[in-house]
């Protein structure tokens, strides 16, 4: 039975890090004897766009929902499309109606990578962000009024529903009960945000309950982001909203200085749709076209494909090489980025080849 | 002609650090025979409400709203009062009816403190947050429907107008004019909050048009609290919503390490209503009556109300004998927060001192 994944390399380095993400998904699976089909779409693309004035073609969601999942490099380019345009006719669009409602990201030192913090070394941060990735801050409800006047007020509504949050919370704590510290922290802002964020407060409550061995604590978003640079180390799982988990997820891998290199899963638990793959990173336009756009970040994504799909020991030996290359600290392999000399394929290869 | 300060320490350290912040106040008033008048007030304390059932007697603005500013210390302590209630009871009430559009917050690397970030000296971060402080994210309205069930769901609305965006914008532009580096960062969302968010960037590109001189750019808030990690060398003034400056505004001080005595100020910069000033900490209930609060966060918010009030040379003799203090490293006199053996006393004695 072979998995079977959609492509989509989106805009700018996304064209140039996917055949890396691809090198190494078709070692590791040859590795471990996993059946993995690819198909490759050209839509999700600013260039897309301006052929076809929209972002996806009419019928995407029947061509793209029975694949096992989707491989997606990065979209946008706001020279060609507004990001509102682009994003929101692509990206958002998959997440929204594939119910991807988990958003998950690893926060973690790497070997060989230099973060921006002192005197933190491998092993000292190593937590995971899940945002709620469907409803909240992101709702598109909301208009203008007085348009054009001095009166002029627009409006926008965060929206959260029971089954919103408590599934992205069951998710977490879910999460925390596999991991051995068990500790879950949630980010909120009950003090300021008085409606819905005292809300959030009481379903984590309420769920936590039903998670007894959990250690449950929560920050709000202001000093949770001051922490995440002052202690790291005190994190294991962390829960937001769609917006709070957005912050986070680029902040801690900030602070880990992986944000060129870290991976991001969009995931639909329940598997009735498929789930989504991608870097962090964006699809850089500056250094497009240039060859050095670094793949681990892609590669990495591959990985968390791999545990989604239920190959937890070939995504684990694809991280493993991951740190194997980083370690090495060989710069004719290594991308600018992290202080090498090499390129895109170098580093891809590398890879490949330590599988 | 004197001015009327109205003082309220508040809970907690509050009332520690309070004494600390005036002796400072009286000094340098002294040597630039600057007349004050202090009136001390018991509400607006956990305390308060414990014996009244509200936060603040019915007449309080009455009682307030002719002094020329506020010296707060810190308000909230949960075990007494939840934090909803006591912050809007006081500060919110404060910063809305004395409409205190402005929160401003300075970011700067201080002698003598160690920050979290590898490799910055003093000098080389050093920028203010701008935050909008009465409407947007912070609205109270919205509300719940089918309450209790599967289907409830929570709805808060973030309302933005003209007046309230273009006049911080304003405020933030003109603060960036007066600085060497004449420049103005953006914080936004308009990538995934597609209503508020574009209006926001709307705003700033037609505000930027008046200010020519002013180099400005923008960036969504994920990606900025990132770059406040990795390059806080970036930033002169950045502005942003309330609820994206209240995050930055936390952020910022902690990359500089002074989040602990880092200062704040609420302003009104027409003047009809009294401006506050506060630290940024909070009431830190577990180290309350132990006499270690550091006081350097209320003592460099006198600083800001001097500033405020006309007195640019006081100010900064205040600001310059905080630095002088932290850089003499004598720890007998020094906080354990920053390394030192001695009390909120001690500091706030050798600051004034200093004076
Ligand atoms: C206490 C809280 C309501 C407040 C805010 O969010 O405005 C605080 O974080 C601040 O920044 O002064
Ligand atoms: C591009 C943008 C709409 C998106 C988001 O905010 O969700 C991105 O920042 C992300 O985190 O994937």
């Amino acid at each position: 039975m072979s998995h079977r994944i959609a492509v989509i390399a989106g805009d700018g380095i996304g064209t140039e890090v996917i055949p890396e993400g691809l090198r190494a998904l078709k070692a590791v699976a040859e590795r471990f004897d996993i059946a993995l089909e690819f198909q490759t779409f050209d839509f999700g693309s600013c260039d897309y766009y301006l052929e076809h004035g929209k972002m996806l073609p009419d019928d995407w969601f029947e061509q793209l929902k029975d694949f096992d999942a989707l491989f997606y490099g990065a979209v946008g380019w706001p020279e060609k499309v507004p990001d509102h345009i682009s994003l929101w006719g692509s990206l958002l669009q998959f997440r929204r109606r594939f119910d991807q409602y988990i958003n998950l990201r690893p926060c973690k030192l790497m070997p060989g990578i230099k973060g921006p913090l002192a005197g933190r070394k491998p092993g000292d941060i190593d937590f995971y962000v899940v945002r709620e990735n469907t409803e909240g801050e992101y709702s598109s409800v909301g208009g203008k009024m007085f348009e054009g006047t001095e009166r002029e007020v627009v409006i926008q509504d965060t929206i959260m529903t029971r089954t919103g949050v408590d599934r992205v919370l069951k998710y977490a704590f879910e999460l925390a009960a596999t991991r051995p510290r068990k500790k879950l922290t949630s980010a909120t802002k009950s003090n300021g945000i008085s409606i819905t964020m005292p809300y959030w407060d009481e379903r984590v409550e309420a769920m936590a309950a039903g998670y007894p061995e959990i250690a449950v604590d929560k920050f709000h978003i202001d000093i949770l982001t001051a922490n995440f640079v002052l202690h790291p180390d005190w994190f294991d799982v962390v829960v937001g909203s769609n917006l709070f988990g957005d912050i986070l997820s680029d902040l801690g891998p900030a602070c880990t200085g992986t944000i060129g290199i870290a991976p991001s899963a969009n995931i639909n638990p329940e598997g009735n749709f498929p789930s989504l793959f991608e870097p962090v990173h964006g699809s850089a336009p500056d250094i497009a076209g240039k060859g050095i756009a670094n793949p681990i970040g892609q590669i990495w994504s591959g990985a968390m494909m791999l545990e989604h799909l239920g190959h937890q020991e070939a995504a684990d030996t694809l991280v493993k090489a991951i740190e194997a290359v980083l370690e090495s600290g060989d710069a004719q392999l290594l991308t600018p980025d992290i202080g090498g000399k090499g390129t895109t394929q170098s580093l891809g290869r590398a890879i490949a080849e330590h599988i």
